[in-house]
């Protein structure tokens, strides 16, 4: 059964709608049995694969190597996270019995009562406890430090975390390595998801908690929404001093070690999703498209297909021998405008289609995704020219998302200016006088938030647009996911 | 504090004692706070992720491709399970509740009684269930078909099993599949892992659950048991008859989809350790090893190290351009002959020391670990001689484990000789009447059981060595892991 290809919800008409049907509609992922669950499809995989290969590698050349950490932790282990926060409440996967059997009635499967766990363990929310008590093993002396690890943990639901833990011998180490690694997230961002973002650290209320300083870049979604793209955190002494880490300093003498964290998340999906995608379904940047052209044939009969395979043979080779992936789908159970439909839908960057008058004068439809424009083009040479339209789109869907977000920049200079502003979306830059209780009014009144304090612009002092105190430099306030 | 490099057990004084100081004094992975899970220490995880990533290459080159399942299947799903099998009792993981918090008395932390889940969840220990509700919805007709979906699921403990679970539209084209990958199988076990497999199919008994035939790779360890490599399965129509899984067939009849999955699993790195290694530590395969070539500068003063390191930096670079991975080890903290007994443990294909004569003479010191033999070479081009020599250890290491092999295969022609050289451990090739009855026999007897029926070697006819019944051809019989 062809897949029915319903049209798109429009971003215009319900951006939050558009997205949940471009989702579905790429075949991305879908809902599981399980509430709160999705299975990620093939297709939402591979681009996630690409994502991830990518950053490991980058991580990897930064130092950082992966290890592997236990999916279960006791419940005890949380209970020293408990003393820290008052009315505790953890929202977690509780493990209570370790069997299940059949019921003696024969209405099904039970729990079995007597295969209850001494202590209670916990599905990680968060690998940090664990992560910790295994450091304190590892670590006597400045010689066992740095420790640069990651986890790629399970994906348990799309936006979910990884957290990567990191210990370190000195504080000026832990900030750089913080620092390093948020322009990392910023290259990986627009060199790789062609997606621009603003660096820049976190006000006090945004902070994670524990941290002193946590850094960020946010970008900005078509719907003129910030979207928080990847964090790191300096988090000082204090979950050494939580966990009890110490290590021999050089001189011998004992100290606690200086930790930082960061991590990405399945949400950077959701970023690349919106950031490009239009009414027509999704547009990928060709780093990450699972497959970066597709050739659709068009024939009428057997004979003009087979003359088709031999001639996209060629052209597939050429371009493969260049590094470009691609895909040849003469699949016969399905009509060229049904592909074209759906090969749009998928975002892939560019899409050929040949036919017999193309073989006669040795030509090839050239139809690339972000802009729609169809070219013919001479089959010599093709693969060279593809090679140079993928780079071209690569840096074009940039440009687009950096103009856009450039005419969402703006400036505001008194709190009824900002109330009206703030209702059209976009980055604003405003004076702030520092305050948590600023803050917390400008987020009642409007919702919108400091997304950070960027690191570059202008940063001329001036006076906080509500309460009129002094401001060191503007900051950048949004609505945000 | 250096780590203590404590002797190995020997192989020979107790083999399983020398398999657990391996991984923990290689440092592969280490037990953690909770029971029965590991912690896979950064450099266990590198040689994982090595073997991970060339098996995804294999996979993708034959047309598979990766989805995520979640990782909670609800428990109803479990009682379909429940009604194929007698006396169902299943160890899992049960959720029970999905929220923690403060005990009042504050005496630490505690499972919320108010949240507990309407129905319990379980922590997959397989993804049948949820992976064939979910395909049940994908498949419609036969242009829906094949699904070749892999999952990399997560690691719950180092012998934790994947599935890959597959829906066809034919009987000929699933056990072409499983045909298929056994053989990709064993091309990873031979070509990278240095692992001499037999190829074959299992007997009624051994069999995977539901299957109609099973296929198998076996590998036989130094202390003369059969480790079994990787499975493929032929399921028929049986899982999809147990979930009502049907598909419309070219001719417009519903039908059953037949399914094969297969699966590999962290034993993989065990199988690697055990085949190779000695007493002195790991020995790795180079296609595998987490870095191929390690180079220690031996000097006495600064002036000396630095003449060192830029010499080594040029080497370096010439084996990196070659696609030679390596480290250079020159941290000023641990001595020269700390280092060597570290890799040496650690299984580092090829050690390179360079001290102030080498420099004099532009020579230097090359040490391969299946031999332990030295060299001192010109480091003119020694960047070609490495190459060549992490070729040659690859194929010495492969040929040490086939000629091990070769020497313990047997053929056993009477039940009394069985039992005598069983004891010393091997394959031994035996004539069976292939039933159930015998082989319960036989391993009751001898802790022995049938491998597999081979796909390669002799196929003459002969009589069972138990009961004198006919038997097709001569099966392979160890005592297994």
């Amino acid at each position: 059964m062809a897949k029915e290809l319903k049209e798109l919800t429009s971003r215009s008409k319900d951006y939050s709608q558009w997205y949940q049907d471009l989702v579905i509609k790429a075949d991305l992922a879908e809902n599981s049995a399980v509430r709160g669950c999705m299975v990620i499809k093939p297709y939402g995989f591979a681009i996630w694969e690409k994502m991830q290969r990518q950053l490991d590698d980058m991580f990897k050349e930064t130092g950082h190597v992966n290890a592997y950490f236990p999916l279960f932790i006791p419940k005890s282990f949380l209970s020293r996270e408990a003393d820290h926060v008052e009315g505790f409440a953890k929202e977690c996967a509780v493990v209570t019995h370790y069997r299940l059997k059949n019921a003696e009635d024969g209405s099904g499967v039970i729990v079995d009562p007597e295969a209850k766990l001494e202590e209670e363990l916990v599905v990680r929310p968060t690998s940090e406890t664990i992560i910790w008590s295994t450091y304190k093993n590892w670590i006597q002396s400045y010689r066992d430090l740095p420790i640069l690890v990651n986890q790629w943990a399970n994906v348990v639901r799309l936006g979910n975390a990884y957290s990567f833990v990191l210990a370190h011998a000195t504080s000026e180490e832990a900030v750089a390595e913080a620092e390093k690694m948020i322009e990392v997230y910023a290259r990986f961002a627009e060199d790789y998801m062609a997606m621009p973002v603003i660096k820049g650290v976190k006000s006090e209320s945004e902070r994670f908690a524990g941290a002193i300083d946590t850094y960020t870049i946010e970008a900005l979604m078509q719907d003129g929404k910030a979207l928080q793209s990847g964090t790191s955190h300096y988090l000082g002494q204090n979950f050494a001093k939580a966990f009890d880490v110490q290590f021999t300093d050089q001189n011998g003498n004992r100290d606690f070690v200086w930790a930082t964290s960061w991590g990405v998340s399945t949400r950077l999906i959701g970023a690349l999703i919106m950031t490009h995608s239009d009414d027509n379904g999704l547009v990928l940047p060709p780093k990450l498209a699972p497959y970066q052209v597709v050739i659709v044939p068009i024939y009428k009969n057997n004979e003009q297909l087979q003359q088709i395979n031999e001639k996209v043979s060629g052209i597939v080779e050429k371009l493969k021998a260049l590094g470009v992936s691609v895909k040849y789908d003469n699949a016969d159970n399905k009509k060229p405008g049904w592909k074209f439909s759906e090969y749009e839908l998928k975002g892939v960057p560019v899409r050929l289609a040949i036919g017999s008058r193309d073989l006669e004068n040795n030509t090839i439809e050239v139809a690339r995704r972000d802009t729609l424009a169809k070219d013919t083009v001479s089959c010599d040479q093709v693969e060279i020219y593809i090679k140079d339209l993928l780079d071209d789109i690569q840096k074009n869907i940039y440009k687009k998302a950096f103009d856009y977000r450039t005419s969402q920049i703006r400036e505001v200079n008194s709190y009824d200016e900002f109330k009206i502003e703030i209702e059209k979306g976009g980055f604003l830059l405003c004076h702030w006088d520092g305050t948590a209780e600023t803050e917390a009014k400008i987020k009642e009144d409007t919702k919108a938030t400091v997304r950070c304090i960027p690191f570059e612009g202008d940063k001329t002092p001036g006076k906080c647009m509500v309460t009129g105190k002094p401001s060191a430099q503007r900051v950048i306030f949004a609505r945000a996911y």
